[in-house]
């Protein structure tokens, strides 16, 4: 049986991190086989791609449509690399952003036309998608405050707050389009946030 | 008056780099102000992906859709920031590969459908396309004998022979379709070739 991809999103400062650590905490309780990854990267080439889109680089700016390229290039080497080996051995994977973040960060932060951004998934990916999708939402404001206290800022934290709002914007459209979209609000304490996740695991499962 | 946008084609070992030094010397003779470019590259970022475009990686293949996603990701980076800003200022601009190779390497090598990539030329490129392209074609077994004399290939020119003649099929397929294609026999000697080339270019000027 293949195994589930379960994807975690939300723009910067929303908890992602700390909520994939309890999630991978439960799934080990569980004895559930899982894989844990992030993007872009999880490959060593897809790394490489990663570096390129996260290090500020003030000497040239990367043009918006190739971030956008370079996304799904590196996505579709974890992707066919990694992920849908490990879903085909019957293991879940857990992925720290994935194709929504495009969708948001390209798309509603950069203003991509989404028809193009379609296109370069249908391309990328064909029709693979997550089984399940955490969307931890939050107000941008209180994201950044979070993001800023963990230190030095990498490319797309060094955006404006305006940016961020598009972000989110974006994020929370796609939530009311695609039905493998959970939406889990990230103002909450990290337990309520945790029983949110599991809760919608639980029911996945 | 905007500059001409000159790209120059051909399979491994067709003598594309002997005969775009003896168009940069024409050009300087003319006074003719151009800007000299390669791809995959030609900009810092760009640079960046060639090195995982070119690198062999006997640890992890990379695989076709992000070979083709990542050789517009570089494309699309060096037109916006390089080609177009120079073509603007009236420069011409000549071009070691560009999207033709797409074309042949990814479409006729690796068998990718040409509506794939002519989606993603959609999205990275729009309706910018070059005012001449120089196509070298050679016999690959006489090319990769002269490639394979000149040292360490890298990891295109590490393919077979039937790759290569793949590769030339489509480059011609192409030519047949594409007005701006000029077809030189690079089987010719050195002089013969850079007339063809530079009788081409006299009629574009």
């Amino acid at each position: 049986m293949s195994g589930l991809f379960i994807t975690f999103e939300g723009t910067e400062g929303a908890g992602k991190s700390t909520l994939i650590k309890e999630i991978e905490r439960w799934l080990r309780e569980k004895e559930i086989d899982f894989v844990s990854v992030r993007e872009p990267g999880g490959t060593v080439l897809a790394e490489k791609m990663r570096a390129i889109l996260k290090t500020p680089s003030p000497e040239e700016k990367l043009c918006d449509k190739s971030e956008l390229l370079l996304m799904y290039a590196a996505r579709a080497q974890l992707v066919e690399t990694l992920i849908k080996p490990a879903l085909a051995q019957g293991k879940c994977v857990i992925c720290d952003r994935h194709d929504l973040s495009t969708v948001a960060y390209q798309g509603g932060g950069r203003g991509l036309p989404m028809d193009e951004i379609d296109a370069v998934r249908n391309v990328a990916l064909g029709k693979f998608r997550p089984d399940l999708t955490l969307l931890l939402d939050i107000d941008p404001k209180l994201g950044m405050q979070r993001a800023r206290s963990r230190g030095v800022l990498d490319r797309f934290e060094l955006e404006q707050l305006s940016f961020f709002e598009r972000v989110r914007k974006a994020y929370l459209d796609a939530a009311k389009r695609l039905p493998y979209i959970k939406v889990i609000d990230a103002s909450k304490n990290v337990d309520e946030v945790r029983l949110a996740a599991i809760s919608a695991l639980e029911d996945l499962l």
